[in-house]
């Protein structure tokens, strides 16, 4: 079916990507069940617990003859989620095997583990997007480190920063990210072999070392206890997800407020073949920035769901469980969805230094910082800046050239150079998140471990 | 594709319901683009703005032949929305025709104008849905208007009450949610035809004709003004939705609670076929209550966000505008399956009266409230409070039976007839209930209008 | 204590108001609960349930009398949230009197009563200054009905407007939530008695004409049926809150947007004596309508949590309603913050029509829907929107001037009077907003009724 | 003030804790900017950019001297969040020093690395609190570590557990918040001095240095570049509270469940002097777990919204950092009450073994899981699912006696012994838990750092 927008052929695309499409579509889902099962009837054989023959035999299920429709069917009519699984997977077992898949294990056994794969995989493919946009930054930060642009808080245009600061800013956010992520996937990346209740009692004294192989096979990391009521394994990976996708945001609401035509200091790249609109052909729109914040909003939004279902009910509740069945694939869609969006926009940002100039020369008060700091040596710093207030209050109001507002209340040296714009410590901080960055960098590996 | 949960054939219908996949699915959606757009043309070539021949070719368009995926590949090309709807349809068009499809309107008239539709559709089905969860509920109430059961709050048995009254609560609330659905109506089904910027600059002095005569063919209302940036129509749609959830949730909560096995006061039914656990074989789940209350969650969170979306840049701002893409199909999903849980949950609640009763006589001190009223004739009532919770913490404490400790507190006469339970004004409150809804529904009709 | 911000000397007043504190504050709600205790006593004693001498002393209580601080020390001590009032007023009574304030009544019964009276106090203040922000809008609408400035969607120019269409839009969402607001006013303004469960066990057959006569003392509607499970009457007031307050914050980014002093056609007015910046004297902020935004997310992020907790346990459920004891005056103080902001903002934006007009020239090519609508004569909408989309992406690119890159694209004759913004249907929409909200006011009230 | 209810004396200690009003106070904020004012001055002379004996003057100023009503007049009048205090603390000081408080620094680098020693204050709070409650649920980890009791999942009785389980598994969350918040303290302890626009023009070349010794000062962590816009470092700390919170939440979600009065295995502890309710004087409440549950979805909601704000303009956006300003607090509060309250809870649990054995006895089908099992071996694990399902619903419709509806399905040796409970591994996996936490604890400090 096609009946949400991630699904959809014409717009899927802004939603999901290739890759999450290829994690959590129904037959990733069914190989990855799947593969949960031949790793418990493998620990299960090696313990003794299953026969060898049908260990062997259940290694053989191919998920690939899975028929969904008929799962569905009995789903439906059993109410039960993983009946028309074992219906399907035993009609491929000879008789002897058929009641060895499965075995002893609840769905939530199964399910959880799958969502540990499932957060490995998205996981893996956010590090890897996390370090390419990093690297983007970074580059941006270093080629912009002396860059001059307008500094701007509350919306207004204030003293100059460097366009290399405002890179810097997004590599040492995400250089945080990936901190973060580091030391998450211990507790993340974990398996579930919790039977029943919780307490493995199927297994017998086999359980622990049951849960200890059946983890390894998978290359899953061992809970010490149960988790099937403690969810904040998939908290902590939603919760981290929506701090990461917030910085992204960031950095594509500032190349849509930097792209304002009225600012035009930088703009994301459109391809040749991009047509912006239907009524106005002269639009350039920034539609992937849009996106980007977008996203944001909905991973933040399935996290704080996912966060919410940390409060359940005993050894397991559905209410919490089941919402995890369908949020996490969820976020995991929007969240690559948007890293790959961040990605091309960060590889590809345009920046515009001369429009930079230009819009510090137009506001012409950018130094009005440096100017308090000169006057402040003579008069005082609080002195200084309400006289500055005063002499600025005037000027807008009048709409008086400046340098006339500002006669009597500046000396003439004091106003000497004042069109330079000067950027302070940026390259000195720039310098520093780049360093920060390598010596992070030579202690990390590509992959997600 | 099938990489959300709501479009998987195996349990995609815990999340959608066939009339949710009906208006949502990409073959809907595009037959709803296309009778807009042909409303349009229609409207258009009334004004003479284009050809009658090309509106009436334009009539004839097939949505069925339009290929999603060469669409999808055509909005990938260009990243316009709707320009790979376009190439779909001129390519049905006869050479004179083909410009006069989708003339001079925005994506945005097109796609606001279909969501006002999809409320329609998924609005018709709400208030039919509550309508029907109102009868069972009303039944309910009148049923057990006089069956006694322990009251409860803060998780603790107190006074009686009857399960009438607690299904005349539901009843009520959801009386409310009907009023309310049916106030919003004319906010919310409300089409759009803004041009470029919301000025229908396109069209010149033919403008507002255009657009009243185009919403009256799809049988929608008529702004006064572009509502391109002024997204509260959906986010009242979603808010109020979001409240009708809580509702369903608030009533399937307590069947999840009443359910519990050392209370098992009402149950939901479960069908012959269901099968519990897959460990446990002697489990009998309130999985339908649970997933419930767990859909609720999923329609406050999409309302939220919907809410959220309302504040954006401008005569039209993309990031408010492609979240409502995907997140008002998403609650329509969920809204609708879980109406559909609840009218079935509702019409075959299993009432265990002598259950009930037996819970009244084990719990033995339901008669507290009306003890105290008693004494606080004689005592007073806060000193009478007083008195008591010292003689039930005595009694608590010890383990001492509660006749025991009563003694030399309450006067025999006092005690006289307290296990039989007294439910005050609980038959009353249900007659209230009952005769307010019939008022109402005097003045009610079918359909949402 | 002054412990959150609300409280602060220094703070306060940005999100609060002396009317929200007046509302609010300890000593406020201490009237307001012996305020409710007294309505109770004297339809007590109309029912004869308690002596017309109790009552009358009881209506002699005086809630400036009550400590506070003893009334905290007792709350502790018995972690009982109503016993020190009790003792507090006990101590103002003769002897005889004593056993009859608060009599039978349960806490949620004052509580939800007063929270009732909460919600009229600030939805009347919520009225009046949507009305005044109405009031507002619409003469702007009405002064800037031909006043030409771009249209902008994705961030970006477009077409024209005027200031009058978009002033229209605020005020046509405004008048959308008076009518949401006056027909939530009898769901909402609903006083509760219901004794301990809900069945009003404790007064017998008295308890239904006891709850009509307590309601109607305090001017509040009565419930069919008790709610002290059903909390949808307060999700309901927090939701169109929520709402409102997103309006407003539209209006308010509207006026952040266009005081971008790179754009400067609208800005809030400061006063004489504003300080903008300590380290930028240059600086003026649109402190105010910032302000505004982050209210609504404070209001909204309320009402999510006052939706949630829509989902309770049984006849009463303590998690559910001490939610609302902190959340539903936090929502009222942010509310009304907002509402009083937005009103000082919407009677003062600073309009420069001049710097509109200069805008227009300076984008230069805001009549690209225009020049697309002449063209479309000629050569079809989706034939002349291509040519144009490669013309101007080629004077973009090539930074070639307008005129040349039309050149062989556009007739002259199409070209013509192109430098006159087209503002369409737009002072028609004005017209249809300003007569719509006069009938709609020729049958309201000043008062919230 | 007193319009919050943080800040009532009767209803404070219920949202706050004397550590988190000490903290939060307005009083306690004045010494906070004080005081980083103070580390500033003295950086500063350090550097020489003010006088020494400027810098002495300021060490001396004195908070307790501040006027807030005076403060909040100059802010109103100004409209600028600092000049207030400026002027105060100008007031306490020599004329020739009063230039060089706050000496060019914008207000975010005050309030910003205030939040930063709120963080560490409130973080330090909980890292001594959460440590308090894995003690005590490690303690009863271990003394329970045998204790049988039902296990439940869906609200339904199922297979046993152990009570030392159900706190290891608490233990055990716990203990990984303990990592998280551990590995976040880098992040979220960490000083900002970023002058107007980030770069901190004002100092020239001495800005960095100036920074490291003002950080070193505080004994906060310097960051590599300023983070005037990249707010994740409050976004982390709020979600790791909002995780930690949901934690306690779930443990206090139990004892509430535990302690209905239909299952009565465990609850917290009342003291003598608790009352439960005005009108059922039987009632024991569990009002402190519910309270903890309530708290949960405040910190919750808080930490969403930190989270959203991190998406904002440019150099620095009041919208955000302003909502920082009341919630950063307000969420200190609630999760420091909440953690009180937690502890409380954790170390008082009263568990009643005795209880859980009857109700593992009362429930009487305990041991299906452990007869699936068993039947297992002879027919398969799903075909005896099946029969012991239909088994089991056979039993339940004709209210027949288990074991005759068992008869012909199991063999009488599988019967055997099936009413002694089999806790199966939950004794290795408490034993896991309590030596996990061990070795953690031997590398840990008491103090968060």
């Amino acid at each position: 079916m096609d009946a949400h927008l991630i699904d959809s052929a014409v717009y899927g695309h802004g939603w999901s990507t290739s890759e999450s499409r290829s994690i959590f579509s129904e037959r990733a889902r069914l190989h990855r069940w799947v593969r949960v099962l031949k790793a418990l009837a493998v620990a299960q054989a090696e313990a003794q617990i299953i026969p060898d023959t049908s260990a062997r035999a259940i290694e053989h299920l191919d998920a690939d003859l899975l028929d969904p429709t008929a799962m569905g069917t009995e789903t439906r009519r059993t109410s039960h989620s993983a009946l028309g699984l074992v219906s399907g997977l035993q009609a491929q077992l000879p008789a002897e095997a058929r009641e060895h898949v499965y075995y002893g294990a609840t769905v939530q056994d199964v399910s959880d583990t799958a969502a540990a794969l499932e957060m490995r995989d998205v996981g893996g493919i956010v590090w890897r997007d996390l370090r390419a946009v990093e690297n983007s930054v970074l580059e941006l930060a270093e080629r912009h480190r002396n860059t001059p642009m307008l500094g701007r808080t509350h919306g207004q245009p204030g003293a100059p920063v460097t366009f290399g600061l405002k890179a810097a800013s997004w590599a040492d956010e995400t250089a945080r990210h990936l901190e973060r992520w580091r030391q998450s996937r211990g507790r993340v990346v974990v398996g579930q072999l919790a039977g029943a209740v919780g307490a493995l009692g199927f297994y017998g004294d086999a359980g622990p070392g049951l849960r200890g192989r059946f983890c390894e096979i998978l290359g899953l990391g061992e809970p010490a206890v149960s988790w099937t009521g403690a969810r904040d394994r998939i908290a902590e990976f939603a919760s981290n997800s929506a701090l990461v996708s917030a910085t992204m945001a960031r950095m594509a609401n500032e190349v849509y407020n930097l792209q304002r035509r009225e600012i035009a200091e930088a703009a994301e790249t459109a391809s040749e073949s991009t047509v912006g609109s239907f009524t106005m052909p002269h639009k350039r729109n920034p539609e992937r920035s849009e996106q980007v914040v977008t996203l944001a909003r909905l991973v933040r939004s399935a996290a704080g769901v996912l966060t919410e279902t940390m409060v359940g009910d005993y050894e397991r509740d559905g209410r919490t469980w089941k919402t995890e069945w369908v949020l996490l694939p969820e976020l995991g869609h929007y969240l690559l969805a948007q890293l790959s969006l961040a990605r091309g926009l960060s590889d590809s940002i345009e920046v515009d230094a001369a429009a930079m100039t230009r819009n510090l020369e137009t506001a012409g008060d950018f130094g009005s910082q440096e100017l308090l700091k000169r006057m402040s040596a003579r008069l005082g710093k609080h002195r200084a800046n309400d006289e500055l207030q005063r002499a600025f209050r005037r000027a807008r109001e009048n709409r008086q050239p400046l340098v006339e507002a500002l006669q009597g209340v500046a000396a003439p040296s004091e106003l000497e150079g004042l069109d330079q714009p000067a950027t302070g410590a940026a390259a000195t901080m720039v310098d520093a998140v780049i360093a920060a960055a390598a010596r992070r960098r030579a202690d990390e590996t590509d992959d997600w471990l």
